[in-house]
């Protein structure tokens, strides 16, 4: 599937040799007129450079040129010269690609704690620069993976207050979390022109319904950021109600490439979609849907197509939430395994051997507490992901 | 080693045929005297059947004569079936051994969901009672084992009140372990005479300082049950500073039986000795000391041998806690790998090689925001933890 660049921007990306020779590992994206830009970060206290400076640029101004990502190092825990050594990246690149340095939202991937090879910067920031207009948005996504098996990419063009708008996406992340190997880094392009105050609203929206809804292992990095520019090169002004339509497609988008997370979770083989409904508030019900997401026994489990409703229920009554056992039901792939406290008897293994072949598996949880819910997304846990993670650095 | 059982206590153990056959599986601990009784039970809000009977003799009487387990089927979630079915196998094997049926403990542990085998109950009872005397503490501890890989048990003598007093305990338990007492089972005997009210207060402390602070994989199982009995056949009475020289020995005792816990975690090859100090108070320090032992990231890590400090950063970073980045200090076997915010550069691989491939590590962590401070045992996270769990019905 190929998607279309947004009118206005071009990509590029550039094997500077931050990683393996011959890999790219450089992107940057520009738009030829200041856009509106938006950004969300981790909630790690421990932020990268490129998350420091990043979030600097976004408090100070309401627009910006350029997305640029390298992976190979996360520049976290690098202290100044850490924040020195990024800004001398954005000087660099701005210089070769008749930017204002100001103009450039900074990303960084990869290990922790490693100083940023500057030398490798000088020779590829030219290069990068001349490969403007070159590169698809699959070659920049497939340029700032790290474990990831697949790059991963969304976007939707639609029809929008009389004329056509183009969005697209890309995320990185597989260990969606994990500081080693700063974890997931995400752009969204968009050719609407969007008043910037509305356009940094949708994605804190969207973020909370889409990329906080996904969890591989439960961390967080150091350089989770997700970047956002809107140019408005289609000539489409967004106001009003469109505003919403817009919204609906960025959800979609994030939405898609959340899902892609987790699909491409390290190790994974499944993706559970864990929805409780019946919580006492939406927060409970998005602990216990945490609870069940996280709890390596329900990972392993469906990692082995076991139907081992007690690792669930286990994890829902040790989640801290409060409900009723006697009210709890808990359905996988649709068949009823608990229905009020207790197995509902029905023959699980051959009704639930089919299903439990698939890549997707729905396990809905009702609490009888109240009217909270919440949906989350969440990878099995396999051999792959301890071997990957035991791995690592070797 | 072997351990000497308390006066005034005869144990047996038969092959009920609950697991496998020929291994056994139903263990009775009986007091010649009625003894001072103690009871720590799980927190999830799912309780299984003997613990929902254990808590409530516990609640009318001071004293129990016996602790009756099975492992095999956990008797949870299996409704008032399943309660009638544990009191009809303490009605069951009371008869046979001439007692009467509210001295009995009743402890279960297996698969959650499938109702007790009464006739296998049935058959048992008489062969557990007529064996009772002719069982060892490591005979009791491998009969209540399920997915263990080794009994696990432990005791001390000491010299107290002018007399000698033995203390024993054992524990089952490798998954679905965490803070807030696990997937487990333990039994400790003491022929010390001490008043019931003294002997419970000081299972309340211990198990804070010892079974709680061990964890596996962060689940807390339906099931979890500490029963204790003090019966006085020693002839020594325990009252005021005696008080606390047994209490520190039943904290020891405890302790071992809660590092064999972890060091007998599925599939785990390690132990961290997780250390916060520096925490902004002891709940702050426990949090903490938890992001790190169940972070797959950081367990992986070991598991792998890898002084991956940026993981252990990022689990305290997102772990809710709060303190300053710079002022955080990592140690692992005594080597500094990260002082004030930033690694210390020094050559890990070559200082860590050695002592990671011990057992035991040690994760010294210091906030630098406060007095707290907490120690957490934790296992590793290696392929065969996932094997175990994925294929556990099977």
């Amino acid at each position: 599937m190929s998607i279309p660049i947004p009118k206005g921007f071009r990509l590029a990306v550039a094997s500077a040799g931050f990683k393996k020779p011959g890999r790219t590992d450089l992107a940057l994206a520009v738009s030829d007129v200041p856009a509106s830009s938006a950004g969300v970060f981790t909630t790690n206290l421990f932020q990268a450079a490129p998350v420091v400076v990043g979030k600097d640029i976004l408090s100070r101004r309401t627009t910006a040129r350029a997305v640029l990502i390298n992976t190979g190092q996360a520049n976290a825990c690098t202290g100044n010269k850490g924040l020195d050594n990024c800004q001398a990246t954005m000087t660099l690149v701005s210089a070769a690609a008749k930017l204002d340095p100001g103009d450039i939202l900074p990303a960084s991937t990869g290990v922790v704690g490693a100083q940023l090879k500057m030398d490798l910067w000088e020779k590829a920031a030219p290069i990068v620069a001349a490969n403007l207009g070159t590169a698809s948005i699959e070659d920049f996504a497939a340029a700032i993976m790290t474990t990831d098996a697949f790059p991963k990419y969304a976007g939707e063009t639609l029809e929008l207050g009389g004329g056509r708008v183009i969005l697209a996406g890309v995320v990185k992340g597989a260990g969606m979390i994990s500081p080693n190997m700063a974890t997931m880094l995400s752009m969204v392009l968009c050719d609407a022109a969007v008043d910037p105050e509305g356009w940094r609203a949708m994605f804190g929206r969207a973020v909370e319904l889409t990329f906080n809804r996904a969890t591989v292992d439960g961390d967080t990095s150091t350089n989770d950021t997700l970047y956002g520019l809107a140019n408005g090169a289609s000539g489409v002004k967004v106001v009003g109600k469109d505003l919403e339509a817009l919204e609906a497609v960025l959800i979609r988008v994030l939405a898609d490439l959340a899902y892609r997370l987790v699909e491409d979770g390290e190790g994974a083989t499944k993706v559970m979609h864990i929805s409780v409904t019946g919580a006492a508030s939406d927060k409970d019900a998005a602990v216990a849907a945490r609870a069940v997401g996280h709890s390596p026994l329900v990972k392993t489990a469906m990692y082995g197509k076991d139907a081992n409703w007690g690792r669930i229920i286990c994890a829902l009554g040790r989640s801290g939430v409060d409900f009723n056992p006697d009210d709890v039901d808990v359905a996988l792939c649709n068949v009823d395994l608990f229905k009020s406290g207790q197995p509902t008897g029905l023959n699980f293994d051959a009704l639930l051997k089919e299903p439990l072949e698939q890549r997707d598996l729905h396990i809905g949880i009702s609490l009888g507490a109240g009217p909270g819910k919440y949906t989350l997304l969440a990878s099995d846990l396999t051999p792959s992901y301890v071997s990957i993670n035991a791995n690592y650095r070797s």
